[in-house]
């Protein structure tokens, strides 16, 4: 058989050729910062076989992801759809879009991923002011409404739910005082979609994206992202490209859209797995989840309590989906997470940034905020203190 | 229970609150130009429940997925991972992290994944230069090298498997002349790795990214990327940041170097995946696979011989992976697409571009590569034509 492309004067080099078992995992209860354990539905859906990116099914299967999405978000965007790559890359999407290189944007940072937002924006070569609060506490609508005075900024960028504190942002008349700047209001849900009451519209937020590994319970490698048709306008308006191909979101747009058009391949399991988590959240509705979520939450901080623990974040500001804990003094955080890991299988996180070796964080997110779950962390930790 | 965070002054709007039943699409048989069917085993990686991405025992699957990938690429690169998007997004990396602004880089562009590097490379502000071929053909040395020494590029893009047109590129010898001009050479792989023979090392190639759903037949939504370390060496002494957060391969390496810094959540079960599908590649061996891809792809093409059919690129320079097939004249194309895909379940896909309308595209990459497969292939072709 004629076989020209099989050349013989290239060896194949076998130093690499690992042979190595079947995955072997111990199956871990997460309850760190994410990603959070996948609901079994969710893993029983991104097993299944896949159709092809531009299959009319897989059309049908991204319109019913668009819609669940608007529901959990509580939006009409008719923009809002899955990136194909983790929250990371969601929340790149949103400033990228948004941003023309010298457009001013000010970031009101009090934890990680606020740092991150300024980092990202300056990527995209915007002029960034920032407004900065301690890590673990939230700014008041005055402070902003000051900023924004001060610094009459194209965008404004806040997180809603802090994962590296635990603190939730009130965000309620913030897109108020945008508009009335003529300014768009991007925030960072990633740790607030479907765990913590969270109204796109009502709050008048133009550009939000979150992570599908935190309250929604799906693994990680695809991110929601909304956009209203006020930020939109300003994609529409831009005079260059965006400076992120993958990330574009007028090329993106237009397969999500009515048009289908052929962008990049969409990672399909990932989508098959998100419909999945997100039907979980129709199926149980909005009020009934964020409840649990709370619910879960007090049992925690109750049971942290008893142990004699303390929580970084005021209670009136505190996040049901994440929970910051102080760790006291003369205890060591990283023994305490390794025996939690090893002698339970148990996975909480250690503090990033400001609060490195300060804080443990411990998740209540999506299939895991449940009553016997928290018992179950509540008395390792107790054992391993 | 005092629960301040549910708020009692906003309403859940239930409009979009879909109730839809249980994933139920028709599995297809993928013979386009990716996705491929990903291996049975490859689903049931998956599946698997998931453990932290900084857990040790994820830790080792990342050591793992780089051995098995090196394999798999031929290459010693110590930077060889897989990054958390589909293929476009690894294509954007390589160029992303090598381009700075004002860099003059040369395409090489006879299909569309060609013209996508152009526009990328733009986005990026380098000064594109470029040489074309009709869509089908491929470059000789002589024009390459005429072309570096015309323009002296810092970078050259070139597609090794075009999966526009089915036409293979012989890279043999062009790694030797950008070195020879001190050009880097950034190479498409995404519909050659694991089906076509390809020698990262061998052909002195600097960068190269490819697919996960072409013929590793792992579900697509992550993307394998190698870079050497002259590439490195450029990336290392950039002045400005990378234009691009999540593709920053200075963060992302430290997650997959020694350091294991955090960057972004990588997608816990898509690596699971991808590491069953890498597997399967050492397990198979490179030269059975490679012939193997060879042997079925012949099978095709006599075949298609045989009900008259013809390809559009010429047997020495076709692609044993992706094969374009002239659409006969009096046939409607898209009505033989919509007649596999409806009567057989079967999915091949029309012409990109110059070839819209023109040709078939009739993958048989990776699981999909299988005599049984060509068989129903060929007969349901029959039947419909």
């Amino acid at each position: 058989m004629n076989q020209p492309s099989i050349r013989t004067d290239y060896k194949i080099d076998d130093r690499w050729r690992l042979q190595t078992g079947q995955l072997n995992v111990s199956p871990r209860f997460l309850f760190g910062p994410g990603p959070s354990n996948a609901h079994p539905r969710v893993l029983q859906a991104l097993g299944m076989v896949q159709v092809g990116h531009l299959d009319p099914q897989f059309l049908e299967i991204m319109t019913e992801v668009q819609t669940l999405l608007r529901y959990a978000w509580q939006t009409d965007n008719r923009f809002t759809i899955p990136v194909s790559g983790t929250g990371s890359a969601a929340m790149e999407a949103g400033l990228a879009n948004l941003i023309e290189p010298g457009d001013k944007v000010l970031i009101a940072a009090n934890g990680y991923f606020g740092l991150r937002l300024i980092d990202m924006a300056q990527r995209y070569r915007a002029e960034v002011v920032s407004i900065q609060r301690p890590w673990g506490e939230v700014f008041s609508k005055a402070e902003i409404a000051g900023a924004l005075e001060q610094h009459r900024p194209k965008i404004l960028g806040i997180v809603h739910a802090e994962t590296s504190t635990g603190a939730c942002q009130p965000l309620e008349g913030i897109g108020e005082l945008c508009r009335d700047h003529d300014c768009l209001l991007l925030v960072d849900t990633v740790t607030s979609l479907g765990g913590v009451p969270l109204f796109i519209d009502q709050w008048q937020i133009d550009v939000a994206y979150s992570g599908s590994q935190k309250c929604l319970s799906c693994p990680p490698g695809i991110a929601p992202l909304t956009m209203s048709e006020r930020a939109l306008e300003k994609l529409n308006a831009r005079k260059d490209k965006v400076a992120n191909w993958y990330l574009d979101m007028s090329l993106v747009g237009s397969y999500w859209g009515s048009e289908r058009t052929y962008h990049h391949t969409a990672p399909i399991n990932m989508n098959y797995a998100l419909r999945e988590a997100l039907r979980l959240v129709a199926e149980e509705g909005l009020e009934a989840r964020w409840k649990r979520h709370r619910r879960n939450a007090e049992m925690l901080w109750e049971g942290l309590g008893r142990l004699g623990l303390e929580c970084h974040v005021p209670h009136e500001h505190r996040l049901s989906s994440l929970t910051t804990v102080k760790i006291p003094e003369g205890v060591d955080g990283k023994a305490v997470q390794k025996r939690l890991l090893e002698e339970f299988d148990i996975e909480i996180a250690g503090g990033l940034g400001e609060l490195a070796g300060k804080v443990w964080r411990i998740g209540l997110m999506g299939y895991n905020s449940h009553p016997a779950k928290v018992s179950m962390l509540l008395k390792a930790l107790e054992t391993v203190l």
